[in-house]
């Protein structure tokens, strides 16, 4: 393999053998492929792609890097949920539990925040005690356990995927399509799962703003799981708007819990809600998606849901008693409302401001080796096409110090436009698709 | 400087900042921006391109990352030619000494063999002693007292470009015409030169096969050079067949000679008087090309340009001796003819599979690290339209094992075809490329 005449093909439009991507990858995992040759090979497939065959191959290769988790002796479904990335976007917090209080495994794997997007597994250390690096060992005895285990990618995960996506982060060669297919599905596929939801974010605040892409990347993840007896079911979501209330770490687990007793922000359940039941279908519980709902109704109201995420965190060494207790999460010393500068119509919460803003605060990451402030962040009560008056607080603004107060003030001026206009909103829940196409669910909000 | 949003503007289409380039520059050759980046940074501007500013800068960022000759004492004009790359192209070899002995300064930079092609540097370490590696103080003294010298890029020559260069090499990025103006550029203006002479390959034999991309890189170049007081002229010639007969290290020397000496095939003649024609004129030794070529025929019939060319073997520590007496160079154990094996038109002598007919006699190299038989190579006689009998011998083959006999017959059978039909060829010489504009000096050969 002579690694210069791979890249010019693929420069010049050309297909990749399938021996030539594995010998690719496998050489880039034991380090005889350098960086820059694969940045280089990265960026050439940013302009001209990879067709089906390829993609499939990659993911095929990368997952030979790496261990599958065994469930062969579990006599469940399994089924994760994985969401292209948002903003106030608690839902894993919330289906986990919900649904491995149904009778589905829920073997999930979740990442961290990167870019304006909050992640999962910075949200669960918000909890004394909680550890995400579980070993796929401790992972498999906790499944078959509790049902579930909320766990981050390990050395032993996908390294090649590792090492290929702190690459595209450092080069430009993140949003292709081809490339974020394989590398959420070696992930998922290694977690030996019988049904896959995806939650795909519309809008200004998602990675890939255009419903094209958004669709043919469903479309990718679709065919990936088709080849791995894995079914992948994927909605369409809006993220012009963060989800739900709370943004930040400890905020969102407070929220979360919210759900898990019954109460919480509209959309935000509405969101889960949705998802969870095309869990539930897909792990065969029941076959139609109201049936799922009312299962799911019954698990919240009959404190079986919010009981599981206690064993979760329990489990994972975390301090369970903040599920029922959410005042021993950690605590921002400074709390301030954001009041309507003017009266009017909400004209946007722009989910990329509102990141930021927590990032600006401490809340996230510009880099890997950042650590994360759990207790700050915002908790939005306005929604766009709101109609408010002149000083009405939209926001509490969360902070470690008074000058933080002042920073997530200008990020939410930012973020939070009043005008007169009525508003258009994208659907919560736009677009489903499955293996068998693409159904329209909602045109308007 | 965050490189990868730069890495993104590039990619999406956008322009980088004179500030950006040069501390991208600094920040490669500090070792700061890692291969990885600039890797992918190359194959965005591979697909985006750089425009003439963003060229500009480059070439400067580079030439601040080394020294540059100081000739502010020497009272002569200062020329060198440089060629994109040919087989059979030995005209450095002859302009050298020729030019330098019409009281011109010929500080001559040359490269090594890569891909197909042979390179000026190991044609001349065929002369026993022969050192290419002479330091800046080095160069510049012999130039004072011999007025030239033939060198290789060392460290202090441009660094960035050195590393640059061997990054494009591996990485499929070579083919990329501001590139590759800015990489000969920054090397020609830190010669510190009055005047260049670019001869740019047409043909199957050239790494630009496409006119409209060999006039792009004439003009780019012709920019570059404007903005340093180094007027630059270029002409294109033709690399549909080898240039000469002689095909290998030592063989080039021995045919360089031969012109040098009044002989010699006449397509080499022709290629290189209209090239050092240029270069008289651009050093303002004469006004018109016609004085210039009969100034060259004086120079050859009176010995002197021989005479320089055994000054500078000697000064640069060589077997001056070599050059009246080339049966002192290394010769091949085995030689044999290669024969015509039907009557008929020779319909193409292939550059390529020529030159890596050489490689593969030990005559070149594939990576930079192999070392070079200076004896192996072709005598190739026969020229495209020749009418030929069957069995009429075509070349001479010089091997060092009787195996490398039956591989430079097989890689001839693949670069010699013989047809019935009448052969069209490019003109040796077609455009002339000055800052007024192009001049189509001959349409067919």
């Amino acid at each position: 393999m002579i690694v210069p005449r791979l890249i010019e093909r693929k420069r010049d439009g050309g297909r990749l053998e399938p021996a030539e991507i594995r010998e690719l990858i496998q050489g880039y995992t034991a380090g005889e492929v350098p960086d820059y040759q694969m940045a280089s090979l990265l960026m050439a497939i940013y302009f001209k792609g990879l067709d089906r065959p390829e993609m499939n191959v990659l993911m095929e290769a990368m997952l030979e890097s790496g261990e599958k988790l065994d469930f062969s002796r579990l006599p469940l479904q399994r089924v994760d949920k994985h969401s292209t990335g948002g903003v106030g976007d608690k839902t894993s917090l919330i289906l986990a539990p919900l649904i491995a209080s149904l009778n589905v495994a829920v073997p999930m794997m979740s990442g961290r925040g990167l870019g304006h997007t909050g992640g999962t597994l910075d949200k669960l250390e918000s909890i004394p005690g909680f550890r995400t690096r579980l070993s796929l060992a401790e992972t498999e005895r906790q499944v078959a356990k509790i049902g579930c285990a909320m766990i981050g990618q390990t050395d032993e995960i996908v390294p090649a995927d590792r090492r290929l996506y702190a690459l595209r982060d450092a080069t430009a060669t993140v949003e292709v399509i081809p490339l974020i297919a394989a590398s959420i599905m070696s992930k998922k596929i290694s977690e030996s799962l019988t049904g896959l939801v995806l939650d795909i974010k519309r809008g200004s605040g998602s990675f890939l703003p255009r419903l094209e892409d958004e669709l043919e990347l469903a479309r990718a993840m679709i065919d990936l799981g088709a080849n791995h007896s894995c079914p992948v079911v994927a909605l369409l979501t809006a993220m012009d708007r963060p989800l739900g209330e709370a943004c930040g770490n400890a905020l969102e687990i407070i929220e979360a819990v919210d759900v898990l007793k019954g109460s919480g922000p509209a959309d935000l359940i509405e969101v889960t809600m949705a998802l969870g039941a095309e869990m539930l279908v897909l792990a065969e519980i029941t076959s139609t998606r109201e049936d799922a709902r009312a299962m799911m109704d019954d698990a919240i109201a009959s404190g079986r849901a919010l009981t599981k995420f206690e064993e979760i965190v329990k489990a994972q060494g975390g301090d369970a008693r903040v599920v029922r207790n959410p005042t021993l999460l950690a605590k921002a010393p400074h709390c301030a409302n954001f009041e309507a500068k003017r009266g009017g119509v909400i004209q946007s919460v722009e989910p990329r401001a509102v990141g930021y803003g927590v990032i600006r605060l401490g809340g996230g990451r510009t880099t890997m080796e950042e650590t994360v402030d759990h207790a700050v962040g915002f908790v939005i009560k306005a929604k766009p096409g709101q109609r408010v008056e002149k000083g009405q607080p939209l926001a509490t603004i969360h902070a470690r110090t008074a000058d933080g107060i002042e920073i997530g003030r200008s990020a939410l001026d930012e973020a939070i436009r009043i005008g007169d206009e009525s508003v258009s909103l994208l659907p919560l829940v736009s677009h489903r698709v499955t293996a068998r196409g693409v159904e329209v669910l909602s045109v308007s909000a």
